[in-house]
């Protein structure tokens, strides 16, 4: 059995307040391709943010004071920064050029997600205007879900990802930020080897390693295609959540 | 374009001494799999440091002073603690249950990479028989792709990968730990997005991406498939090392 990750071509602009779910119907119908059950759509957190109009205006954000030390040690835009502070839980690691922090829905990432690449906004001082992540990408993940598996009548995934940068290692890699559907972690606990005994890995960060997949066929430039079809996925589908995927803190030895 | 992952069947048992490549040639070739340019075979690091006869028993190895406080700390075998310390460069963390240290080919992983999971040892008390990385993963995967282009008279990269657990997430995720003819890094630097921006994004860990990739279709347990082939790797072939993936120590902030 091959795992296939196929983008969907003719994925137009994606607008605030577009029905994402729509867009992708139309385009997977236009390209011809034939949905099977248990399909895995994987997306770029981006257009659903924009979807979901999670856009903001740096001229609209009035930095606190405690935005302004960040910005200072992080030399980033105050305003920007403070944008970060409000989608966090809280600040794991501060330098220059780095902020990195806990999003509110519990991933630890860099900037909490926010940037202004590929971003429209409505047309002017395009510089200023900068993109947050979905309010939640389960429940973004799960609406998207939904509205496919009725319009095509089957049973799907939904995988929104994005590219986070690691604890020890150069480069990006597209991570798991919310799904539905389809499992974080496939526990093989009780399972054994060739050899009969007990496996020491128990668990599989399944969907991270699915998100990694689909940002290769994604492509980060200008021949962006945000939505990836994964057929083949190897474990059995069930609606898992982002926060299985989520070292508790004090289990943590990196924080 | 496709990114597609398919696991060669009729890989057998590797033993010490075997010759990996050939293995693998006659298994293309028994599957009826036509290889074709740029196809990047993807190697579990099991079957590698196997062929490599990288197997230690436990009841060969005299535990450091060292080895006997930490084991104390990580209630782990002394004997094993040892020969963790020998196949890494520093201890990053211990408690109890772990033990994450840089590896000496540089990277950072739990208990240098040394498991017991699918080895045979000679037959004799098996429970004893622990498997280390190979000396060097890149040169393993050197020999191997030159050996494959030679056989089939065309332009591949092999990647080795192991299941490495991740600070912050839950689960493990197919990680390369070395590779030949293939980037590690992907720059993107001043390649501009949809909207001419400059791209944020700049460095994308591609050889990670494949190697999360391809271990979601190698399977952890008894269906193990220990070599797959990925074709439609979206970026230039060139001969990378995994020590572009090592974020240097002191640009690390999670050390």
């Amino acid at each position: 059995m091959s795992l296939t990750l196929t983008p969907i071509p003719g994925i137009p602009m994606i607008k605030p307040g577009d029905d994402l779910a729509d867009i992708i119907e139309n385009s997977i119908r236009a390209a011809g391709i034939q949905p099977q059950n248990d399909d895995i759509w994987v997306l770029a957190q981006k257009i659903v943010s924009k979807s979901e109009n999670r856009l903001v205006n740096l001229n609209q954000v009035i930095p606190s004071k405690r935005a302004f030390e960040i910005a200072n040690k992080t030399r980033k835009d105050p305003r920007f920064v403070e944008l970060v502070l409000r989608e966090s839980n809280y600040v794991l690691r501060e330098k220059p050029g780095a902020l990195i922090v806990e999003h509110k829905a519990g991933f630890i990432c860099a900037n909490a997600g926010i940037d202004h690449s590929n971003v429209e906004g409505d047309g002017r001082e395009t510089e200023d205007w900068y993109l947050l992540l979905p309010e939640s990408s389960d429940d973004s993940a799960r609406r998207i879900r939904l509205k496919l598996e009725n319009a095509f009548k089957l049973h799907f995934g939904v995988l929104i990802i994005d590219s986070h940068g690691r604890a020890w290692r150069n480069g990006t890699v597209g991570t798991s930020i919310g799904f539905s559907g389809l499992p974080g972690l496939v526990d093989l606990r009780g399972r054994r080897d060739l050899f009969g005994y007990k496996l020491q890995i128990t668990q599989v960060g399944a969907a991270d390693e699915l998100a990694a997949a689909a940002s290769l066929v994604m492509g980060q430039a200008d021949e962006s295609q945000p939505v990836v079809l994964a057929r083949g996925f190897p474990y059995p589908l069930r609606d898992g959540r982002i926060s299985e995927l989520i070292r508790q803190r004090e289990e943590d030895l990196f924080r």
